[in-house]
């Protein structure tokens, strides 16, 4: 087993191991009491609530479960509400327990219903998807959607405590599991070239413990750094300012991973030096790189993110593996840099 | 005029000084630019949301306003996403600025909008009452209420701005700037003796500018100490435990001020050697002190309150004016301590 300890507002371990979703209970022992809701996705409840729930109970926790509709739209701040009218019902305290048993919808929702509940409750993060492995459930940020567009609401709320267990990868659908590359792909991009070396060399065959481990201590160095994504974190944003426009204006068919992909490709060719191998690296995975949307409706579609500032947007430029930096842009050049990139 | 200064996890100037309202726009110029949305209610936007607008268009800014129903019931989880969805659609980003003009209930919904709007966004808090004057636009603490209970979803994010203006108060009905008084009086029954004597003495007719200045001092001092409410901070809520159960109970028809009057003189009784001198001091500003309830069924409310930590409620004792202390109680022992002061 990997420990990687996260230094923020609360210091917390992500550990990655096999066979610590059996484990769950005994490790949230050592770190609390009292009741636990483990809140989880239909597509996950029939493979692994059952073990979240007896490792617990048997730690001696009293445990409640609840299950949301598995996809990106159980983030609409509906199911936010019911979540907090139902911790309500049950009388959760301040000393009690979330658990997010699930991928980045179910890390997200979660950690925003326990940043808010009574002003912030503990939470754990049992991610089930490699996406929420290597980059959602690491790092405090949590969020849900308006109709209006995603992540437009949220907070910054640590978890107490991250279990990735990469043997519920194996269960993930092979689309899935891809669209986690894609996160796998742009962490590379943005911090090592030796990880992106060895994922290039062999591609879906990557040793899933050590690239794991690897972009958790990417991220958790950068969330050290700048816990409240005032500078550097933003540098995590490579290809997601493109990336969430797709996802809402395919209603989330497209899902976040090959939009990611999608998104850091067109930035790839629209500054890197080393695009080609950049680009090669997503084929390799059979993830997207290109899309139908023109550049007009991707940069109008861009402006309703929250990463424009008034008149500027910050954008994560490529300028080859390993070496990104962010720059705001004029919204009036936004089109023509996509357009380069397409 | 005279300037508080807080130093929290944001550093802000507390102002109090007649003529604020119509400097709003000067004094939100000198540290913010772009949008501004005002959020008042249906009391106050007649009195004093042109003023508010005209001063914030005359220093350039873009203004918006909307207006929720007066009262508790516009705390509701409803009023907070219907204000989230608002913002998105005027395209609101994180460099634009929400204003709350009005009282507690304004401020905190205000306060949680601005806290989880794309994580986090600016906000000035312009009270409009005596109680958000002296207490709830201080210290970043934002809630809304479920069906369940007051305050039960919120989070702690600290204005940029608190501008308070006592000739503001002047339009104030007699029962709400008494109701406000109440958190006055607990004020210097927590910290300071000297401010109780000059209340008891003058009762009404007692120094505002001076008083107001010395309650966000106390509050300020406790909030620099113990921002996020982990323990001399809730020494505020003296008599909160109670009141909460009798606003709830009372579907809010007995306001915040009147039930923390309540409240106190219930713990003073139970607890304090000079509890005489203080259910006195509330009676002269004609204040209640007692409660039809009995003391199961307040205990009971309060133990759906966010104060209780598994099996036992932390109350704030008072010893004495000025020599107030928290304890944590058995949850079994509640009703008699209830009793006792009832």
């Amino acid at each position: 087993m990997n420990t990687v300890h996260v230094t923020a507002s609360r210091c917390y371990d992500v550990k990655i191991g096999r066979g610590l979703l059996d484990a769950l209970g005994q490790e949230l022992a050592a770190i609390a009491k009292g009741k636990v809701l483990i809140v989880t996705d239909e597509n996950v409840a029939p493979l692994y609530l059952a073990r979240a729930y007896q490792s617990l109970t048997k730690a001696g926790f009293c445990v409640a479960t609840t299950c949301v509709p598995a996809g990106e739209n159980s983030k609409d701040i509906k199911y936010y509400v019911n979540l907090l009218n139902l911790l309500a019902d049950k009388n959760f305290t301040r000393s009690d327990t979330l658990v997010a048993l699930g991928g980045g919808v179910v890390g997200d929702l979660t950690g925003f219903v326990a940043a808010t509940y009574l002003r912030g409750v503990r939470f754990v993060q049992v991610p089930t998807t490699l996406l929420a492995m290597v980059d959602s459930s690491v790092g405090g940020k949590t969020a849900v959607n308006l109709s209006s567009g995603k992540n437009q609401v949220g907070a910054f709320h640590q978890p107490s405590l991250v279990l990735c267990d990469p043997e519920l990868l194996d269960t993930l659908p092979e689309d899935v599991f891809k669209a986690g590359c894609a996160e796998v792909i742009k962490t590379a991009i943005l911090f090592d070239s030796v990880l992106f070396d060895h994922l290039y060399a062999n591609g879906l065959d990557f040793d899933r413990d050590r690239v794991i481990t690897r972009c958790v201590e990417c991220k958790r160095d950068i969330v050290c750094a700048d816990e409240f994504d005032n500078g550097q974190r933003q540098l995590l944003n490579l290809g997601h300012t493109i990336a969430h426009g797709i996802e809402k204006m395919t209603d989330f068919i497209i899902p976040h991973g090959m939009a990611v992909a999608i998104g850091c490709a067109i930035f790839a060719r629209a500054f890197a030096v080393d695009s080609e191998k950049i680009v090669e690296a997503f084929e390799k995975f059979g993830l997207p790189t290109r899309t139908e949307f023109s550049a007009e409706v991707l940069a109008n579609a861009a402006l309703s993110d929250k990463k424009r500032q008034g008149d500027t947007i910050t954008l994560v430029v490529v300028n080859m593996v390993g070496n990104c930096e962010l720059r705001a842009v004029k919204i009036s050049d936004l089109t023509n840099i996509i357009k380069a990139g397409l």
